[in-house]
């Protein structure tokens, strides 16, 4: 593990001005921001974007520069104790440069955030440690694209390498017109390298958190996320399947994690495809959308477990606090400034807890916050708690 | 009610901007401000201190300012939607220029901020609503304290009538020589109105939190404060006593509430008498010590409420999340910069959960953070988990 980790030093972080650096201001850092603060730390923000973002409303410690200055981004942790991220925008190359210059820990470390911010360097390294993906292959001409249709069926998926987020930058393509007009979007005829990957057809999409430091390491419970035009709509936890299929979830999510040298907390994506096998789809080095309900459903939430893990302090407990968590992601329906209507009947609810972001301009489809609907009585299914949860989400306006 | 109620008018106070301005920047300002950022509020802070209290790393509206500059709280109020305060060190008469002035609601409102301020008008007011409290008098001579020990026994307890906190502005007597020291001591030979009350042999000490606005009232369960040279040092929740005590406790807390009209997070403390009777002893107009316990140990925490409370939204459930819960102040152990030593036990614990304020320097005694330990198991008693959290606590050095 990295030499730079706080706990190895003399310094206890539990002390007056240690400051955690944040790169990113959106609704992640906002919600580890407000765990950071719990423990006494004071947060730092560097945004690529205006001074009104979620976290940037938390901290007289903002600053905007663009995610490619590195001397920017060394002046700020010049002023902070460890940094972190909440997205995966930042070259690793920059991320490298900063670490070496500014003698400061980051955490996802710069080395795994190379493993990961390539597709395809991702997919190599977790099938070479024995954790399923679908099959995948560089692909740049047509002959290319119909010897992959050929080989794994028709539709699969064009993906840029680098830079997709939400489903931006990927395609499915159903035949090689599509895939010649989907490698020009997504860039290859620019230079960017471009895979094919099989689709899956899968049943249910399922996700773990996992955080690791120099304590241990400590794993989620396996959840599943419900995905609307390839957005995360809604996450059940425990994932409505067999407990097996959630055991061998959370093994491969640890697996992964050791395959990278993950410190801090990362989130897996799978696909449960329909002869029940996993397929590692996804993975994110820091909190993810995924892991929102923990932040009441479990004894210790994945934005504590990160920032303990980025301190070097040891992990929470994992455990749901409840029979199952249900998370709506409240997306904007208007565009305007932010108002939030109808929130008022699932404020009325017991154990149903509503989560707005602070963003000053909703826009249809953004994500503005969250309501995490707790169920305490087992002789209700998760898709009867689904169903409430989606009651009170859909009157909400915002 | 207020009728600048914020509910009434036509503006939802879940819109962009909609800012909390807290009078204060202490550890319940900062514990209120994370609850009111987890709705997308900002949060302002006006502090008569210097900027480096635990509220003001968590907000670029902060300022600083005496609580007796009506002018300047003003221009403060005028950035902000609605205003709060942790403290009690605010004269109501500013409390209600500024109300006046500014024209942005204030909770507590200055009229019921006016009925506690002053501990004779406090204990008037509720005796006149059926609520016991201790006997007590204005006293100003020797006559009168010999008077009244005479009738109440020594020794007895002389207060100031305002101005009192964590037993500053309290002297127990136990003769007439020390009333006429204690006298001149808490200011009544410099005009201070000074309070009698007769010494109450308590066996424990209760409290009970409150939040109510237009929307409805609630209460939660009856806790009991374990204070050490009058400071409290430990909340044990629910209150080891009888239900029926208990329930007592709640009812006269909600009688309370509704005789000062209160809107917002009160807290109110009560003496258990040897003999079973309940004496109200003090309120507070604000999130308490007594009810740190709730972020955790029930479903909507005192700072959650409190933030409902004042922007006119639905109050959430009071229910207990566990069987037990124990909170421990951690106090000061040394004059220095802050650093909190040996809490890694206690971050190793299930359902252990760690608070520390974020203030840069420690003194023996401060109020520097909190451990709170949940129980779920029915089999261990309350004073089982309070020696466990003890134990844990009693390691830190801090």
């Amino acid at each position: 593990m990295s030499s730079s980790y706080p706990i190895n030093s003399n310094h206890s972080p539990l002390r007056s001005n240690f400051t955690i650096g944040i790169l990113g201001a959106g609704q992640l850092a906002r919600m580890t921001a407000l765990q950071a603060f719990r423990f006494g730390f004071r947060v730092a923000s560097y945004s690529d974007r205006a001074l009104d973002e979620p976290l940037q409303w938390m901290t007289p410690l903002g600053r905007t520069g663009s995610f490619s200055e590195v001397e920017a981004i060394i002046e700020f942790a010049s002023h902070c104790d460890v940094l972190t991220l909440e997205n995966e925008f930042i070259d690793s190359d920059v991320l490298h440069k900063v670490v070496r210059r500014s003698g400061k820990p980051l955490f996802p470390t710069p080395e795994s955030f190379a493993l990961i911010e390539n597709k395809r360097i991702e997919k190599e390294t977790f099938s070479s440690h024995g954790i399923p993906v679908a099959p995948f292959r560089v692909v740049s001409s047509e002959e290319e694209f119909r010897l992959f249709g050929e080989q794994h069926g028709w539709p699969f998926v064009l993906k840029s390498s680098k830079g997709g987020y939400d489903g931006y930058g990927n395609k499915v393509v159903r035949d090689v017109e599509e895939a010649i007009e989907a490698f020009a979007t997504l860039g290859g005829s620019k230079g960017h390298e471009i895979l094919a990957e099989a689709f899956v057809p899968f049943e249910r999409e399922l996700a773990v958190q996992v955080a690791r430091n120099a304590t241990g390491t400590v794993v989620y419970p396996c959840c599943e996320t419900i995905q609307t035009d390839q957005i995360c709509t809604a996450v059940l936890s425990p994932a409505p399947v067999e407990e097996q299929v959630r055991k061998e979830a959370e093994e491969l999510a640890r697996k992964a994690m050791e395959a990278i040298n993950g410190i801090g907390l990362f989130a897996f994506e799978f696909f449960l495809t329909k002869d029940g096998r996993l397929l590692l789809n996804e993975s994110a080095p820091r909190p993810h959308n995924s892991g929102h309900y923990t932040i009441e459903g479990c004894v210790t939430s994945q934005f504590e477990n990160h920032i303990r893990a980025i301190t070097g302090l040891p992990l929470g407990s994992t455990d749901l606090r409840c029979t199952s968590a249900v998370m709506i992601n409240l997306l904007g329906t208007q565009n305007r400034d932010t108002v939030t209507e109808h929130a008022l009947e699932s404020m009325h609810e017991k154990d149903v807890h509503l989560h707005l972001y602070g963003k000053k301009t909703s826009r249809i489809g953004r994500k503005m916050g969250h309501l995490t609907v707790l169920n305490h009585d087992p002789s209700n299914s998760i898709d009867d708690v689904y169903q409430r949860a989606k009651q009170l989400a859909d009157r909400i306006e915002i």
